[in-house]
């Protein structure tokens, strides 16, 4: 009885166009490629001395540096480069894809993107930002199951296209995301929360720990280990990011800031009552969130 | 010819009291406990309900809420209890053990329980702070490789008896970490800024990312949770902490308040190339240290 599904399932594979094979790109391929109804992958690369990488990588999917070429016949083209890329990428692709062939992306903040693409690619860009990365970057760190079961934002909007939608739903769900919409802005005011203001902690947390004193690193342990894991992110990309995103960012700086002014306060005044409630707070707080 | 080795070793065979079974005093008697030649330990607990759990945790280890039994014939004794319980502890351990049985602890702030424990023990005290442990709390979290490859720092002073130091670093070693030696101050001010300013850090962001709308917390990937994982960590023992080493706490949040600042400046500001530094050097730093 499955066979007719299966059959069904493999009738309508899809081919996506993935721009960008890092980290991001490299993972959603190998994730499309999976399963018992694995997606066709094309993939672009700007440069071509990386080709060979993704190539080896990424067995059957053709590699170009070709835009045209690596778009020809997608049924869904997929933006996984710089957000500054990504913008840009929008006049080209009108000339290479029909009008009706969706378009999303991977970046991490939304508001700028969708206000720069949906002029241009109109209704059938849908930005999305899949909640799922490590500090490595590039081809290299790719895995197929980067995605499974992590949360990806669509950011659709009232002039978005609703077959497009459907299509690019139903592309990250392959890739194994759970999914979420919200409205752009309402999307970078919360990310700029829960993961770009992590990142930022993790920074300041690497200066203020080891700055003066670089041999304290070996005094760390596995918490200050975790809590700045992900300061080790590539620069180029979290500086894009943080600007993109400056205001939502820094505001969530001002709370924190304001957050530690609270526990210093407490602390020098040896105030057990206060230092205790803000821990337990924080600790309530998280283990809501695992649980 | 190994079998000399191993019964020489055997015949070394010591006996550990142990006073506070929770994470550390249990993972530490499970580790004792280990391999050819283990380690004979005796258990106090200051509550009678804990017994069974204790018991069962750590079979052929005698658990009592006498303190007189469980120090009986201890060639070491091990304060894993809290920082007041430690530094009240002294006065009742010198009417039940010899003159000249080695007593060490694992607390987190040596200046404090090492001033308070050297008039009352004299030179046989050595202060030890095993830099391990994990967020839960309790022997139910105990694990016998707790502490394997984990550094432990001893904080010996010029009254510091040599026999004793000679016993500690033993005891220390057996259950599996990696040894160094520094004076109460400076462990107290490096181990601020890498292991209590982390803690610091973390309850701040969540209070930050989560304390508006909790509901973010949905959205959040490994990123947020790896950096504000020890958060959940005991909120009492961690005031207790805080509040010992509070000059040195809250120099260090002083100092990632300028960090933070500085960063805010650049991102409210636009300044690529600030913003792009400070996260570059976070990440040197910060791959130096897991280099």
């Amino acid at each position: 009885m499955p066979v007719f599904g299966q059959d069904l399932s493999r009738s309508l594979s899809r081919k996506a166009a993935i721009l960008g094979p890092g980290l991001i790109g490299g993972s959603l391929a190998m994730a499309l490629r999976r399963g018992d109804a694995p997606w066709a992958v094309s993939l672009w690369t700007r440069r071509a001395e990386s080709v060979p990488a993704v190539e080896a990588a990424l067995p059957g999917c053709p590699v170009s540096t070709d835009l045209a070429a690596a778009v020809q016949g997608a049924d869904v083209v997929v933006l996984c480069i710089s957000p500054r890329a990504i913008e840009e990428s929008g006049e080209r692709l009108t000339s290479l894809i029909s009008p009706s062939t969706p378009v999303t992306d991977a970046g991490s903040v939304k508001s700028r993107i969708v206000t720069s693409l949906e002029p241009v690619l109109g209704g059938r860009f849908i930005g999305a930002h899949p909640m799922a990365g490590s500090e490595q970057s590039g081809i290299a760190a790719a895995r197929p199951d980067l995605f499974d079961g992590a949360l990806c934002i669509l950011t659709p909007t009232e002039n978005s296209d609703a077959a497009a939608l459907d299509a690019i739903r139903g592309m990250w769900s392959a890739a194994g995301c759970r999914l979420r919409e919200m409205a752009p802005a309402a999307h970078d005011s919360a990310v700029a929360r829960v993961s770009h203001l992590p990142h930022a902690a993790a920074a300041a947390l690497v200066h203020a720990a080891l700055g003066k004193d670089r041999s304290f690193a070996s005094l760390a342990g596995s918490g200050f280990r975790d809590s700045t894991r992900i300061a080790c992110g590539p620069e180029n990309l979290w500086t894009e990011i943080f600007l993109d995103n400056r205001k939502e960012i820094a505001a969530g700086i001002a709370d924190l800031q304001e957050h530690f002014e609270a526990l210093k306060t407490a602390v020098l005044r040896g105030d057990r009552g206060a230092v205790e409630a803000f821990l337990r707070t924080a600790r309530a707080l998280r283990s809501e969130d695992s649980a």
